[in-house]
């Protein structure tokens, strides 16, 4: 089944969030003259991601858009890290938007234009629609739609967020392929019904134990860069 | 207030639905040999689009996405111009999806194009995220994010489709601008709370009495192309 568009996870696989949002955290840092780890503080803001959407996908909160998440997250990591009286009101939440001007990896956008050669390509982020339209405008990105976990009203892995958006572009499950770096996302794509594409982003964490180097499921294609990776699934279908 | 974002109607503002649909069920009798004539039939297909909709907007239907709307109307069509039988069930659902080839108008290319560099820019229409993303893909139009009707699972000129467009883009109403060739629209969109553009589209129908040649409500801008409308509203903001 050749697929008819492709859906992308966005933080860690087309963008290099932990370099962005730690630069966005040390500038904010010192030019408040404060002595604090900015890389540390990224990373333990990022910590908080997960957690926070669990109680949105097991149903014990409303849908709650990632901004705000962000915001909130943002928020208890200032104050436990003692920095909450440094930053205004306006500043933490001019800081927490710091998700929309994420760095693409070197590869990204070669490979987006490759897939647009292959179907219709849209973002299946757990970032809200403006965020992402927002974040691809900062990294020129092009898609045909945003869909993700603002369309589905919950977060991944939760299924619905791949069914939604399989429902949004009016494609079978099998119709649609989810492109990500890290095997979780590709393992709930998977029971979902769509097809899968892996690629490894080993930068995407500091501590290389968390690094995600390799095919952990039975994926549909796997490639070394995402350019890679379209070249594959392209080759695949000529072969088929 | 200068506006952080644009959103567009689509058909007839953008795009010339009808020269494009009568070509398509031109194209398509002439092929099977049939005397008819495409344009009127072009016209009465469009001509089911409002009804179609009514019931949805009133809460008397569930939201149904315009494509499979199209699709009823079509097969009514036919049946009553006595074509139900020339067209198999697969040949009247792919004509159904003529929708998603309309030609843009002459202008419209370098109209978006300088909204782009306004603000986000996204289309506000009745047409699905499917629908938009494959007529984007087809005139290459490229938007921030696809709004309309499906995100706000109604239809225009229901307050929410505005509202839900506004929402999405995470920006009060007054900080969004509608830009239509239909006054009607605006007026809804103005009711909303949104800033409104109008652009003439004097050949969106055949008839001379259906065209909606001048602006009839206080309309934020008015220009005579959708560039011209662009450099109105990037003036107006100069000059503020």
């Amino acid at each position: 089944m050749t697929p008819k568009a492709y859906i992308f996870d966005v933080f860690g696989t087309l963008v290099d969030w932990r370099s962005s949002i730690t630069r966005a955290l040390q500038d904010a840092l010192d030019a408040k003259g404060i002595n604090a780890d900015g890389a540390a503080l990224a990373i333990a803001w990022r910590d908080e991601y997960d957690p926070s959407m669990a109680p949105i996908r097991e149903g014990r909160r409303g849908y709650t858009n990632l901004d705000i998440l962000h915001h909130e997250n943002l928020v208890r990591v200032l104050k436990r890290a003692g920095l909450s009286s440094a930053f205004s009101e306006q500043e933490q939440t001019t800081l927490a938007r710091a998700w929309e001007k994420l760095d693409p990896w070197p590869d990204t956008a070669a490979g987006l234009e490759a897939f647009r050669g292959l179907g219709l390509t849209a973002p299946c982020s757990n970032g809200s629609i403006a965020l992402m339209s927002h974040l691809a405008r900062y990294a020129n990105f092009h898609w045909d739609c945003i869909l993700g976990a603002e369309i589905a009203r919950t977060y991944k892995p939760h299924p619905e967020t791949y069914l939604a958006a399989c429902r949004a572009l009016q494609l079978r499950p099998d119709q649609v392929m989810m492109i990500a770096a890290h095997n979780a996302d590709l393992g709930a794509a998977q029971a979902a019904g769509l097809g899968t594409g892996f690629v490894p982003r080993p930068h995407e964490h500091a501590e290389p134990s968390r690094a995600e180097r390799f095919p952990t499921g039975d994926w549909t294609a796997t490639g070394q860069t995402l350019f890679g990776l379209a070249q594959e699934i392209q080759s695949m279908h000529a072969r088929a």
